[in-house]
């Protein structure tokens, strides 16, 4: 299957036109994150000054680089680019990502330079990324264009668009430092004068690494062939945006201009819904979306079960759910009696589930263990989250017994969060993760992130 | 200033009916609790085996108890808890802490119990915490009854009524263990036969070790009375409240009868916010709002500033504002003229800044502290949130520079944020939070806890 942008994703070679042999510079940053990645074509560094890049051996300009450079990865500044990307078209080269910035994102003089972009695209049919893009990723190949010092991207099954740098930077990096998932493929928009979300969605709608899209955008440049595309990728996979004010609307939002900005926002959000598109509105919630499409299998239902230390956090998630579309339903007869069994007499079980007596008596693990194994079981619950309390006073159990039981049953999603002392929170999330069992700092995240995942389930089977 | 609950939180000598020599078990711990936090006072452990526990020396009954016991703490099975109150009274003890549960809690046979000690206290005139509580706290008289495995509990200004236990457990554990704050005083109410709420705001609203009050009810014992004292401790010191759905609405919740919950909720809400009481919803907001009140200055208007790396960052932190009561004013010319000449040229500074372009070209401390000192200075702003992007591989700075910029504009709250490698982050977390500046892993907190500090700084300051 091909694409007109699959060639970004699957270059066998490329140029760095602007690499740099000094350490620390975007255009050394680039050809480091190549290497760092493994990738396996080959990268021909363009530098006028010629010598060696990191190893590679550079060519003094583009006329000189040899046949069949499938993407130009372009680091000058903006006044050069124009003239780059021209010589790019010259050599045959078909697709560039353009890293730059200075372009009509300053101000109105720059935004003549991008005018000239334009012109030189629609002159030569180059396809490009940008400008002012932080560079794509591409890890089912090994690749990567972004001029962040990012090293090894984990690979992953989720894929980014993005009107912003940050999943090709600083927010790829906390993703990559403080979680246990990645990317398969990263699409950094940046000025979009050429690809933007509509072309982007419909690459990742057929791409068979993606399994799962994170969209964020500021404005929709194609809004009638997006919700188009939407519409019908929507119906295969989930696809949830956080929509940001465009920086006008930003600036708007900061003034406190609301009520305009309110409706518009409102036709906005019913369209997004019409074509099955799920809108998150923080920031935070594209990592515990991204998190949850890159471990969890796909949820089935918005019955959740949940086991808690205490009575408060029962109450106060069992609010919470009522209030995000989530039920929690009665149990089987057959579940309850084993609750029971668990527990002492005087505790009467029900969903959702208050466990630590039954910890109390039988110890921690064989609480927490027997009651997840019971509320897994009970056909009433597609979810189960336990909110396990750990204290070294107490008694840590092994993490094993959780990911066992989430290997056991494999369709429906378990979610951990805790309670208690933060270093063993800290130990649970490094055995789990990694194992594809994801933890939440917050008691609430995982109710957050199940909100999500049902909005999703009925976008996927809306008729 | 004594109050009638002012024994509680200042016992001299104090028995623990129940103690045990057995570690682990609720009566050792008791007493383990008091000796790690270093309570100056006399402890007295009662058990009719005699012997020691903990190295002291043990009464083996109530009625060999010497005269002046200030506190009972009670960690009996229900069935000989009554027993015990009894005792305790015709030795001349005033003060109880019943920590068993297995009353009301459970049934209408329990309940029974508990109509037995309603009888007691009546005929006897003994105050009681509890029962059902897990005890309660007081760092300034280095006391605990907890009968949870704490340790050493960091003495703050902040206090809580919880009708849970988990602020004297679980949840104080993770906030010792995660957090760089701790209470004043702790007050689990339990099934609260006798001190509720009410009473209990009374005294903290009059104590001078507490600075603000967070609150944790599934029911108001007395709302009449608990509005009136609320109504007058609002207009000094700040109350935050989250209100589980009673154990019984809790079920409601669950079974998604929502409709009359909803409207009885409604009226509860207006309630609260006519007596001035802050209302938050989701219980990680109890940990933010007490953490805020531990660390900041006093919020002294809603008009933020803040700085981020990205675009994408200040437009949605935007939205989120404008979204909840926080504005974004513009700065003062002399204010835009500083951040314009420490930014490249191209980037137009205004505000929420974008910081990233001087960090890369004079630094990422020199962005931050002169970005984060020039809007400290402008009198249009009252609070700033710096997120703050740190990898090593682009340099991290040493957290002292935040440090000094919040010593030096103390009567602005600056809230730390961050973005990029998540080992950086923690670092930062460990240095600046025991400095009393605080920091979030996700960039919405900040802005959550400001939302929670504007509405409290209204209550305060309302008509």
């Amino acid at each position: 299957m091909s694409h007109s942008l699959t060639p970004f994703f699957e270059p066998r070679q490329v140029a760095v036109i602007g690499a740099s042999a000094a350490e620390g510079k975007s255009g050394y940053v680039v050809v480091a994150n190549m290497l760092a990645n493994g990738y396996e074509g080959k990268i021909y560094p363009v530098n006028p000054r010629g010598g060696r890049i990191l190893g590679l051996p550079v060519t003094r300009s583009v006329a000189e680089l040899p046949e069949g450079i499938d993407v130009a990865v372009i680091i000058l500044p903006a006044e050069q680019t124009v003239q780059a990307l021209r010589e790019c078209a010259a050599r045959g080269i078909r697709h560039a990502v353009l890293l730059a910035g200075g372009f009509a994102e300053v101000d109105e003089g720059r935004a003549r330079l991008q005018e000239e972009l334009v012109d030189a695209l629609r002159e030569t049919g180059i396809r490009t990324l940008g400008p002012n893009t932080s560079g794509h990723t591409s890890t089912p190949f090994k690749f990567t264009s972004s001029l962040f010092p990012l090293g090894k991207i984990r690979p992953g099954k989720v894929s980014f668009i993005a009107q912003t740098g940050n999943f090709g930077t600083h927010t790829m990096k906390y993703i990559l430092t403080g979680e246990h998932f990645g990317p398969a493929r990263v699409i950094g928009l940046g000025n979009k004068i050429d690809v933007e979300e509509s072309e982007a969605l419909e690459y990742l709608g057929q791409d068979p690494e993606t399994s799962a899209i994170i969209i964020y955008v500021e404005s929709l440049k194609k809004p009638r062939r997006f919700l188009e595309v939407a519409r019908e990728v929507t119906r295969r996979k989930p696809v949830v945006m956080l929509k940001g004010g465009a920086t006008e609307a930003g600036r708007k939002a900061a003034d406190a201009h609301t009520a305009a900005m309110g409706s518009e926002d409102r036709i906005v959000d019913g369209m997004l819904r019409q074509a099955g598109v799920v809108r998150i509105h923080e920031y935070t919630h594209l990592v515990l979306a991204a998190k949850a499409f890159s471990m969890l299998p796909p949820l089935q239902g918005n019955r959740v079960s949940f086991l808690a230390p205490s009575g408060a956090m029962l109450t106060v998630l069992s609010d919470y759910c009522t209030g995000h579309g989530l039920t929690i339903p009665d149990l089987q007869p057959e579940t309850v009696r084993r609750l029971q069994e668990i527990s002492p007499a005087l505790i009467r079980m029900r969903n959702p589930v208050d466990i630590w007596p039954s910890c109390g008596v039988h110890g921690v693990e064989f609480g927490y263990r027997e009651g997840m194994e019971a509320v897994l079981r009970d056909p009433n619950i597609d979810a189960v989250v336990p909110i396990i309390m750990l204290t070294r006073d107490i008694g840590v159990p092994s993490p094993d017994f959780i990911y066992d039981l989430a290997r056991k049953y494999p369709e429906k999603p378990v979610l951990v969060a805790f309670s208690a002392a933060k270093e063993c929170m800290d130990l649970y999330k490094d055995s789990l993760e990694p194992r594809g069992v994801p933890t939440y700092p917050d008691i609430e995240q995982p109710f957050e992130t199940l909100s999500i995942l049902a909005r999703c389930r009925a976008a996927l089977n809306r008729p």
